[in-house]
């Protein structure tokens, strides 16, 4: 299955979601683990379309989510700041998501600049993912 | 806000909806009433991306559809046949939503036909009906 661009801007503003999980973690020396995640959920039954986003990103895996539920999931760093991110900077979001992508994308540059490693810089990151879970995703 | 023709393929491919409602209504002839539906719904904040829509298509209306939540919706059998049928039907959506779009689409040719006064037509309908109704849509 071959993606256009603009099916996958369009799929995105739908079912996507960009997240910054901030969990409390021992080894880390700020006390805090710091975890940007892009999602795609869908039904098994159209699991097909999450392989296609993995073909076209070149990374990323397809997990089962919950129950009938899979997923198309980046966590690594430096996918999302080098495939990801430049992808829907260069085809804007049109829903309200897009504020949540673009605090999304400062939050990985951050980690890519190892300011997640620094209280200075985890708490830029608890501010940006704070304004990001007000709601405006589901 | 111009939208490209894929962007709606993968935007409706999230979050569109082909329903064919058969309710009883006494004022028919067969007792039925047939009502093909084409929505998209999303949280009021991205309520001008339904307006996007309704200006591409040209036809239907957005209208409050439960508390937050706005809905882009084509009722017409006209518009349904003219617009929305021949657009998706040029433009396939990637996901088994396909599926319930030529199950749909068979009903609305159906119902501009007249098949939806007669029982035989209505019977029709109602294996199509039936068949999109099994939980391939959420």
């Amino acid at each position: 299955m071959n993606l256009d661009a603009q099916w996958i801007v369009g799929f995105v503003d739908g079912e996507g979601c960009f997240h910054v999980g901030v969990n409390p973690h021992s080894d880390m020396a700020t006390g805090f683990q710091v975890l940007p995640e892009f999602t795609v959920v869908q039904h098994r039954r159209d699991v097909k379309v999450l392989y296609a986003l993995k073909a076209y990103f070149n990374c990323g895996v397809v997990r089962v989510n919950h129950g009938d539920r899979m997923a198309y999931r980046v966590r690594s760093i430096e996918h999302l700041a080098d495939r990801i991110c430049p992808f829907f900077l260069k085809h804007p979001l049109k829903t309200s998501k897009n504020i949540d992508f673009l605090k999304f994308r400062d939050v990985v540059l951050l980690c890519r600049a190892g300011a997640h490693l620094t209280n200075d810089g985890l708490d830029k990151i608890q501010k940006l993912a704070f304004q990001m879970n007000r709601g405006r995703t589901r």
